[in-house]
């Protein structure tokens, strides 16, 4: 073979960036390797193993080694499971033939994104954002268009800013609540908005709840739902919705999520899972119909409580060191700090605050082109011990 | 929202094929739960189960709960265990970081053309072929060739082949060997020529080896490698090798399989695996480690004898009954058979053998444009009495 003459990379890996923070988590392994003691406060991955009745059911399944293929859109009993839970928690009806479950978010995403968008179509998408939203519309040849979000608007964009940014080839909206970085949510006004504005032009509407589950507003908040997040799904049947096991229910590393996909959309998404997937991981499946059971879902709500004294410590101590956190996280597990006021450019106060302070924080590179070098992002993925350790380690370095 | 303006799918949609089997798998349960007895030869997936270290290997990891994300290209051991798996069965040196583990096969696909294909591009396909596979072409808005290929050379395609086919446009080749549905090899000599003949125009070669182990010529044959295939990676470094635990190892449901990637495009294939996928499914990664003991691979030798018995049996069973199958079938577990003596139309005869001989075979039409009409796939993936029991009914039925 000739090796002068070999093929060229997609012009889209120009575009695609690699996820800065892991270039961070080696230095850190590299300094923990040398006895160094780093706080992580940069992984986007909750710290609790997975749920012991998860993992019973997953032990029980596998045992009879019967892992076969499953149907492209999953086990029926699990698409089941899933539209019990939109009626349960959230008082909505749900076909458990529009469920489609999939390999993590990730795989709901490509999904969705590739039966809708045509090459030079564009979506509007916040920015900071989830970084790999706007590389899933790159790789489909579709146009990722920022929209720029601040702690005005609680880092959300406005169905003004949707009407104004809207162009003749915009297909559609993706947005999170609550949000990566930001932990922020969107309220149920909010969202009818963004609805209306969207499906006004004809566009589509795709709503990443996630982090549904890991919201911390009393009660008395108008977010809805006892104290949860309000599912997009009570506005419109038109909206995709994108969800996981990874978060709430602690499953990350079985890589499940599911997608609920407007009735017109569902032939296209099981052609596209069939195609693209055969199907999503069948232990996973059998583990998750465990997820939903009242024994699983009181374990998740004490972890939702020790997700909440986190931020309700790390928040204030944070606000005290210099961090500026205008709009207050309600969601998620993360922080988005502005840390101006402290270092002129957060990435390369990120390695020094590695190498100097043995604290690890992701700097707002990851997040897209919004002022990155100002702000950085905490995650309190870790205990509360830890989350203090590390604020103390912040302190002794600022001198403060 | 307003109904009458709501989003079209993407273009690519119009292109993406179900597949056609499902169709006749709905059809073949609803007769089973009328009491009626079918057997199954349209199915593409071993009915062994999980091998029971594999079984074990999961069950210990999972049992800890320490579930998490790995890196995007798999765990080091996994990487290093595939790795070693090259030097000791096929005697080829790969460095554990040109490994990707993936979520299956299909995973690896989807990396491989995503790093290369831009809107436009073609990649050159034999049909028949396994019908994802140009559907992951249009996803990525690239232009699947069909390279029509009969038992003349094998269903393969020849350089001479690819040649004439190249324009100015074509990315690469992708081939399969052993193939689906036809079962048949490329030489290592053939191999060697499209490898010469793709790199000469500066194009991709990229090699689906996703049923090596099961390979049935004995070992007097040229395929070198004690009875096995040689792996493409023998010639060139530049080859991109797709392969998976789900035929061999016997672990379909898992969704694990791995993409040996050419050193350039190994930056490439890592962004795109964090941005598109995460991780690879955990539990599976682990289980997988157990997929290369001795005890493991002595249990799937004794698997490969038994789908060699079963070739064995059924290929000659079905040229008595009228079937021709010109191009003997060394690996996978497939027949491909031309029925054009038996019936005008497959896809009709595959309804008529369902609903009068309860045997389900996979029609022509889910394979390509190349003579679907003239051509059924066999799939020997059920025990030996099934086979013998589906051929006595294919005789009754055609009086033979």
């Amino acid at each position: 073979m000739t090796r002068d003459n070999q093929p060229a990379s997609a012009r889209r890996m120009v575009d695609i960036a690699p996820f800065h923070v892991m270039e961070l988590l080696t230095r850190a392994r590299q300094l923990e390797a040398e006895g160094r003691s780093i706080i992580h406060m940069e992984v986007g991955e909750p710290d609790f193993p997975t749920p012991q009745p998860v993992i019973e059911a997953a032990s029980e399944f596998i045992r009879g080694g019967q892992v076969f293929y499953t149907p492209a859109l999953g086990i029926p009993a699990l698409r089941e499971a899933i539209a019990r839970f939109y009626a349960d928690r959230y008082g909505v009806r749900i076909s458990p033939e529009r469920i489609a479950v999939t390999a993590g978010a990730s795989g709901a995403l490509l999904l969705a994104l590739a039966a809708l968008l045509d090459p030079g179509d564009e979506l509007l998408l916040p920015d900071p954002g989830y970084p790999c939203n706007r590389h899933f519309v790159r790789t489909l040849e579709g146009v990722p268009r920022a929209l720029f979000v601040g702690p005005e608007t609680g880092y959300q964009p406005t169905a003004e800013q949707v009407a104004q940014h809207w162009t003749n080839r915009s297909k559609g909206l993706l947005v999170a609540s609550p949000a990566n970085p930001t932990g922020t949510m969107i309220s149920p006004e909010a969202m009818a908005g963004l609805a209306d504005c969207v499906a006004g032009r004809g566009g589509a509407l795709l709503v990443d709840e996630i982090y549904h589950g890991l919201t911390y507003a009393p009660k008395e908040t108008p977010l809805g739902g006892g104290g949860d997040a309000r599912t997009a799904l009570s506005l419109s049947d038109e909206v995709f919705v994108i969800n996981s096991f990874s978060k709430y229910f602690g499953m990350t590393g079985w890589r499940l999520g599911w997608l609920v996909v407007p009735p017109r959309f569902v032939r296209d998404i099981e052609k596209l899972a069939q195609n693209l997937f055969i199907s999503p991981s069948t232990p996973a499946q059998h583990a998750a119909l465990a997820a939903f059971r009242p024994e699983t879902i009181a374990l998740l709500e004490t972890r939702r409580a020790e997700f909440q004294a986190r931020r309700d410590f790390l928040l204030p101590a944070l606000r005290r060191l210099g961090f500026r956190i205008a709009a207050e996280p309600r969601g998620a597990f993360y922080l988005y700090a502005d840390c101006s006021d402290l270092a002129p450019d957060s990435d390369v106060f990120a390695r020094e605050l590695i190498e100097q302070a043995g604290v690890a924080i992701t700097p707002g590179l990851d997040f897209g082109d919004n002022a990155p070098q100002r702000h950085m992002r905490f995650a309190y993925t870790v205990a509360r011990d830890k989350l203090e350790e590390g604020v103390a380690r912040l302190a002794r370095h600022l001198g403060k």
